[in-house]
């Protein structure tokens, strides 16, 4: 089998021009990154804003495992499908962060035939967005120190800035700093942190912001520090979301590139689906779904943390009404729910498939939930059995849901068509309008305990007396009305990231809660939420290379 | 007088194929960044290194002052001029930093109407190459830090790493910091600090380097630490150099934009003039002498720091031989060289000009020390009176010196005619050929007093014990033979910045050294080099903005 690369590699691209022509974008609004990206002016939406809507689907996955489920590869091939069926399709996807590529992974642009490309530079600076958003949170920071050592007027409590650094680097290092030594000159001492460019609160305002204006009005609103007073201190208060929205004004665009097959995909923005909101940019899926009949688009981790955050938060307040949830399962992944171990999942089991197939089972039934269509994607590997998939098929059909079996990352589209054509049934037959779990008007508790006990399947929920306190600010600032993002482990449907398949009936805690006031959420945490990974005894840099002519190794 | 940006947003921009198209650079080498900004990679340079050489010109100037001098504003002028002339020209410039910007200047890509655009992109992240260097640079650390906590194999010294962190921002609250607190699994706690990524000696690596062979060579011998033997530690034994330069492999292609005629310009890497060399990337100065007839270069800061690196470090190394050094001057820099205070410059004092004008006798005089041509450029000001203008013209005459006075802001091309007649009269007349100040073979010491004796008119010079342990240092590694770069203050000739005008005779200190071992050079320190500025009380950043239309307000 060839590698990621050397099948990109291989792969004949076609100029951006051209991928932008297949959308009849103007070339006014195609500012061409190379040969093969482009970044399509946020503007550019004013002029489709009139057309009518293609469909959405929404692309999901059975509780991620270390067996890797390849939903950003499914996403790729089943966009490839569609378009190969004659659909027009656009995949909206998630744009990778550096740092982790120099860890212990590769990329994040699908694999084998299902890639979007040139990979080698998406998932290296591509147009430069996670810099400009590491760029933003930085000066923020300096900001901050700055003005606390000149005079404070703002009277910011240098114990109480929530505002930490940014950097898109695995450094476990930077987790817990001192800042300001050296003497007065530099300032006052703090402790301070780094995390990771992508769990800014900056990269989730981008991909909710439609304009500049818009995106000045959701930055200036974040909210970085309490006063003496304890009284919220906002960018805003900062004057500098102008210079915020300068430098984040060709980021807000969203960033043009082609699949494998040359069909047009949009990779844009990348927040975490624990602390954020989990999806691509809000203008590209508007955009795509203005310009083509499908939209793929997909959520991050398991579909209790990214497609709920889609359904209850990125639907109800952006209009993007998924037509289907494509939930991708693997019969390894469903093993190891079943408690094989990871290095014995290429062996047929299917006590363990059948066990594992209860984790499946609760991913249905809660997107059931929401009133909206289910297909089951069955991502195949070389290892599985015959009897194994069949029972994966059969566990599906008997839930009432379609299953298609897909090859995306060894056939590319050619693996995905009867994907494709199950995804364009099901939309064809569906009339029902889904609906979010919970109200808007519900108040905080409310809305935690609708999420936990339907989705998590907790038997309820418990707050901490932080959390409590942190209520009680949201009220006394009317921030209280604000949706609700839970941050829980990705690792199973509970807090516990040990439970694997179908846990349920366990007391599920709310330990604090925090304020993403420009992103417009309230992040309720469950456990320890790491924000800044760290590099592996033998980080994946130590493979990386180029030489002379540009042959590149080392990333997937 | 319109600001920068109306000027900048009045011109006429060419698509940036159309300038490639005027130097011939073939399709396949151009990579478009936006509509008016491309890469040309650096392996074009193969196919034009046989091509016959044009003529090199270094703009330099008067020992800087808060006046300020317009360099790069005249160094754009000139070339805009030799093109207006019927030469072809080529102006090559370093690239501006962001961080700065948001402090308390604008950019750095000109004024008026000499300048090079689009000015708004230039000054903000440009092509990424500052945030490719920053990556960089931070994975170095985050891979020492990391290898630390895992066991040391390569027994690092955490007391002496000297490999800072780095970021594109004026943060004076990172300069001196503690990292790695919070317990084991964050890893060890050390005193850490971040540099400007300007500072970094990744910057001066990228700019020395002509192919990707050549970058990770240089990159593997950059020393980041000693081990507990006190032996030097180096990149590659990190083995990281593939991964740098994978990160790397875009920044090292030369940047082409235009001047606001649409004449060619390559604005490429922007490394300092103190504790680094100061000048864009040897490899577009290279090209562009390729495909030239003039290529205009400048050096940072005074004559005495970029100049004397240019001509003692850049042109022996890497055989780039100006063949006329232009230094520029304005009345009001030469007038607060004469002690006259900064707001009353405007108002004519032939008695401060006259004592001022001895800081132009020793650029002039230090010049000529290298057998190598000057003409004086006379920046103009609305508010110079006739009689100043005369007397700066007279005095450089008197010295036998070319001289001429441009309006390179206030008319672009039709201000600096004459100057660009009188280059061209100055080369074509002119057939010395410069020499270094100090020969290659010579000693750390004798590199050094030469350099200060007869550049910075030094008495003489005196070695710190701590200096003298580092001579022993490199001695003992084999670092010896390296060539000097001096850190010295830009704002006097001398080691003491508020020494104005034409000090001479006193003792002149050096304190400590650093290692450049992958940019190849000895970095020997006289007096504090801040690597990392700070913000004013209201930074530059409130004064930014831009709207939904992409009006952009406060740069120049």
């Amino acid at each position: 089998m060839k590698t990621d690369i050397q099948i990109a590699k291989e792969a004949k691209l076609e100029k951006i021009e051209k991928i932008a022509e297949q959308l009849n974008i103007p070339e006014e609004y195609l500012n061409p990154y190379g040969k093969y990206i482009g970044k399509v002016s946020s503007r550019y939406y004013e002029e489709i804003k009139d057309n009518k809507d293609g469909n959405l689907i929404l692309v999901t996955a059975i509780t991620p495992t270390p067996a890797g489920e390849g939903k950003t590869t499914t996403s790729i091939g089943l966009s490839m499908g569609l378009n190969k069926m004659g659909k027009k399709s656009i995949v909206a996807l998630r744009e990778p962060s550096l740092g982790p590529v120099m860890g212990i992974k590769g990329g994040a642009a699908g694999g084998g035939y299902s890639q979007v490309l040139p990979m080698e530079d998406i998932n290296l600076h591509f147009t430069g967005d996670i810099h400009a958003i590491t760029t933003a949170h930085n000066l923020v920071s300096a900001v901050i120190d700055s003005h606390i050592k000149f005079k404070n007027d703002l009277e910011i409590d240098s114990t109480q800035v929530f505002w930490k650094r940014a950097l898109d680097m695995n450094d476990r290092a930077l987790r817990n700093i001192v800042v300001g030594l050296g003497g007065k000159t530099n300032g006052l001492v703090r402790e301070d942190g780094f995390i990771i460019t992508a769990a800014s609160e900056i990269m989730a305002v981008l991909c909710l912001s439609e304009n500049i204006d818009d995106l000045k009005e959701k930055l200036s609103k974040i909210v970085i520090a309490r006063n003496m007073d304890r009284k919220p201190i906002t960018i805003g208060d900062l004057k500098i979301e102008g210079a915020l929205a300068l430098i984040l004004k060709d980021a807000l665009n969203p960033n043009l590139v082609q699949t494998i097959d040359g069909t047009p995909a949009f990779i844009h923005g990348g927040p975490f689906a624990n602390i954020a909101h989990g999806t691509n940019s809000i203008i590209a899926t508007k955009m795509a779904i203005k310009m083509s009949d499908y939209t793929v688009t997909e959520a991050g981790f398991g579909s209790d943390l990214g497609a709920e955050k889609f359904l209850d938060f990125v639907s109800p307040n952006y209009g993007l009404d998924p037509k289907v949830v494509v939930i991708v399962a693997t019969v390894r992944a469903l093993k190891y729910h079943g408690g094989m171990s990871l290095k014995e999942l290429k062996k047929e089991s299917i006590y363990h498939l059948r066990k594992g197939l209860e984790n499946l089972r609760v991913h249905i039934e809660n997107m059931r939930k929401y009133d909206i269509p289910v297909v089951v994607a069955i991502n195949k590997f070389d290892s599985d059995s015959e009897e194994e998939i069949q029972m994966v098929e059969n566990f599906s059909e008997d839930m009432g849901v379609e299953v298609s079996v897909n090859e995306a990352f060894l056939k590319g589209s050619d693996g995905t068509i009867d994907l494709a054509e199950k995804v364009v049934k099901t939309v064809e037959n569906s009339n029902t309008k889904f609906k979010p779990i919970y109200n808007p008007e519900d108040d905080i508790e409310e809305k935690i305990e609708k999420i936990a006990t339907k989705i998590y399947r907790a038997g309820n929920v418990e707050f901490t007396l932080q959390a409590k306190k942190m209520i009680k600010f949201f009220e006394k600032y009317g921030f209280d009305h604000l949706p609700i993002i839970i941050a829980k482990t990705q690792s199973s449907i509970s807090d516990d990231k040990k439970k694997l398949g179908a846990p349920s009936g366990y007391e599920f805690t709310i330990r604090d809660f925090e304020l993403s006031a420009g992103a417009g959420f309230i992040v309720a945490l469950s456990g320890e939420i790491m924000r800044m990974p760290g590099l592996s005894k033998i980080p994946n840099a130590v493979n990386l290379d180029i030489d002379n002519e540009g042959n590149i190794k080392g990333l997937s």
